[in-house]
């Protein structure tokens, strides 16, 4: 466990404060503020929504978004194509099979009435790189590719990273399988119309050279509040959580008279729930306390609508339970831990725990490399220097795991994400952008 | 706190292994068996339904089971009618107005689909005992009324105690105007229909003078497990409990992204709730361990379906609570320990609790001198001697909070009651008898 969250806040706010300037923008960059701030603009503009901005995922709203992109880069001299997968990709100049070249990739599509910059913000980041390198003749070790990769949202297909999955060769037959939520044509069919090699893809071969990507970068809005609350514009992350997830345990206890049946005689099911996510919360206290990294959610809960009522002991709860982390074997343990739990639960209240299968993700680490190179990189800009874990998933997780040394920028953003109300504050994104380059810049192979 | 249930299980249970006689019926009335499982026969076939029995409030089922033991009454030689509320009334010889008298209550509906012994139990053993009395010609110091008590059950218009309250004089206006679960008449309607004068029921003043009223006595099958766990075949009631009921708490926290919130920033609805409950599980045990007397339940229990979802932590929880207690003083502390632990949990988890306006009904405490009646009759007919609090609601809350001496002996009953599976052993049900005969037989005025 390498960089810990948290347990550095209050000397990364000390210099925060002695220094005076997490709220000033680096010079650097911040010639590029306008324009940025047009180009999201226009993006927001293109992909307006009833509330918020759609755009489709290997559809019409992604396809606009990608047109505008590349349109401007190649009014600003830059080389632009789509690849096999009919990914956006954005040169300085074309770089050829055989170079070894850095990538930074993000998405351009949203959720349904989403926000304008999840996904839009780490293409429009690499952009202004490449614009930044065109006009100051910047040279780098390795040439770049700014990637608008497809599908990364699970929103319209239910599965996500599908651009990435399809030219790193992982794309699953069942995925192409899937379904549209409004229009139902399958990802299969989509893709075909956004002129993607589908019979290539079906191959589960890379569609490039993996050996030849010397990094992937991704600069993205943090979805969670942790820079608002920790007064941080941008952030080093130090890997991607994976998690399981439940979708339904049942608590099986005894329904009964709620007025004649006495607690040693009670198999109570919701005392039964309650006493087992506060063990859980106990366990969480005390791995965050050693510095681990955690979250748990029970997004779903209700006892049975069927037969429950406000004087019937519950004999049934019915929640769905989420881990997510940094760490596997923090993972694995937790996992242990519950079952522990429920076994002892089940022993004192005599209730049972009837659990589903499990679906697992892989949490991904990123290059310990690249977060060194952001750190300073955050020095070098004047800005305070921190790692933090991303909650969500990304594209750079499926370069991470494709073995590809991969690193990402957290911008600040307030209200989450995958709503209407995103808001990055200017100043921040040219920060995040400077640190991006700077990183691109002094990036060296090992 | 007078006699405390559970603190002299093994006591009792001893006794009972010693004595070897929990599991024979005791000599006095065994000779009625026969006649009794024959009564409870015929009272099944009149009102059985695809399931269970079936026998409305003011209404046929509960018509036909009073005229049915009306007529067995009578063709026995005792004397019947039925009174202002409609209640069947059965007496050894009439009763004059002036006469001082026990009753001996119980009621004959059930709710739909119920069980045969939840309140016919307690009419066939006062007629029975009238019975044995006029075959016998045994005598009391006060003359005997046995009463079919009309609408025990809430289960019909919404209300319960529906006749007791009526000749008590009790019987709200509002209550009047509550209509019928299937046919939508009033049970103003319902009431006349079935010979009430509901003219005078509306005048609520007592229908009987309340001063001639010495004891009231009533035998029920125990509706929740403790006398099957306890291996006890009846028990004197030492009180009804009474409760405080919230139908909806809601907890309000913040909805989130599940991974990208760390558990420092986190207002998880769920989580909250569920230290709320534990924590008041505590205090139940405590309150248990110092020979309180309580029931707490969460019957029903949900997240917002609106907008839950594996990967959201919960913005928000709804939840029903009810505390019972014979003690008003314990539901009165438990109530401002559950506000006290609220404003903790509140300021720990940045959460909010809105509590809906509490419905109230207060404990029934039985009478002394007929608990330690009922013991001695345990002790004369040779049963385990055991006093504990009855959970569900009866008619004799009704007529202790009118000030009249109340007493309640329960018989054992499996499978809880309301449900077709109530199974009451004859052996046990004579024993309720006898005890129920000698408490009428023992009975001085103070």
């Amino acid at each position: 466990m390498s960089t810990i969250p948290f347990n550095n806040y209050s000397s990364a706010k000390a210099d925060n404060l002695i220094s005076g300037l997490a709220t000033k923008s680096p010079a650097s960059l911040i010639h590029l503020r306008n324009e940025a701030e047009q180009l999201f603009s226009h993006l927001h503009s293109i992909s307006k929504d009833k509330l918020g901005v759609t755009r489709e995922s290997y559809g019409a709203g992604e396809n606009m978004a990608m047109d505008f992109i590349e349109d401007y880069a190649l009014r600003e001299g830059l080389h632009a194509y789509r690849d096999k997968a009919a990914n956006l990709v954005i040169e300085l100049e074309p770089v050829t099979e055989d170079q070894k070249h850095i990538i930074i990739g993000s998405h351009l599509d949203s959720v349904p009435q989403g926000g304008n910059y999840d996904g839009s913000a780490g293409v429009i980041a690499g952009l202004l790189c490449l614009i930044e390198m065109k006009r100051s003749g910047l040279s780098t070790e390795f040439p770049l590719k700014v990637m608008a990769l497809r599908g990364e949202e699970s929103a319209w297909f239910g599965a996500c990273y599908l651009g990435a999955k399809a030219i790193l060769g992982v794309l699953k037959e069942s995925e192409l399988e899937l379904t549209h939520r409004n229009n139902g044509k399958t990802l299969h069919e989509q893709m075909k119309l956004c002129g993607a090699d589908v019979k290539r893809i079906k191959q589960n071969n890379p569609l490039v050279d993996l050996s030849k990507i010397a990094a992937y970068l991704e600069l993205h809005i943090e979805q969670g509040p942790v820079l608002v609350a920790r007064e941080l514009p941008v952030a080093a992350v130090t890997g991607i959580r994976g998690n399981f997830r439940h979708r339904k345990i049942q608590c099986i206890g005894e329904a009964g008279h709620s007025g004649a049946v006495p607690r040693w005689l009670r198999h109570d099911a919701v005392f039964a729930f309650s006493d087992l996510i506060t063990r859980i919360d106990d366990h969480w206290t005390t791995i965050l306390e050693h510095g681990g990294d955690l979250v748990l959610t029970t997004g779903m809960l209700a006892t049975n609508k069927e037969n429950h009522a406000l004087t019937r002991i519950p004999g049934e709860v019915t929640f769905s339970f989420e881990a997510r982390s940094q760490y596997e074997q923090t993972l694995t343990a937790l996992e242990a831990l519950i079952h522990s739990e429920c076994t002892t639960i089940k022993h004192e209240r005599k209730v049972d725990f009837i659990f589903d299968e499990p679906v697992r993700t892989s949490p991904a680490i990123l290059d310990e490399n690249i977060i060194e190179l952001i750190k300073a990189a955050c020095v070098k800009e004047n800005l305070p220097v921190e790692a933090i874990p991303s909650g969500a998933g990304h594209d750079a997780s499926v370069f991470a795991n494709a073995g590809i040394p991969s690193g990402m920028i957290f911008v600040r953003n307030y209200n989450g994400s995958h709503n209407p109300d995103e808001d990055m504050d200017m100043d921040d994104f040219i920060s995040g952008v400077s640190v991006l380059l700077n990183v691109v810049m002094d990036f060296k192979d090992e």
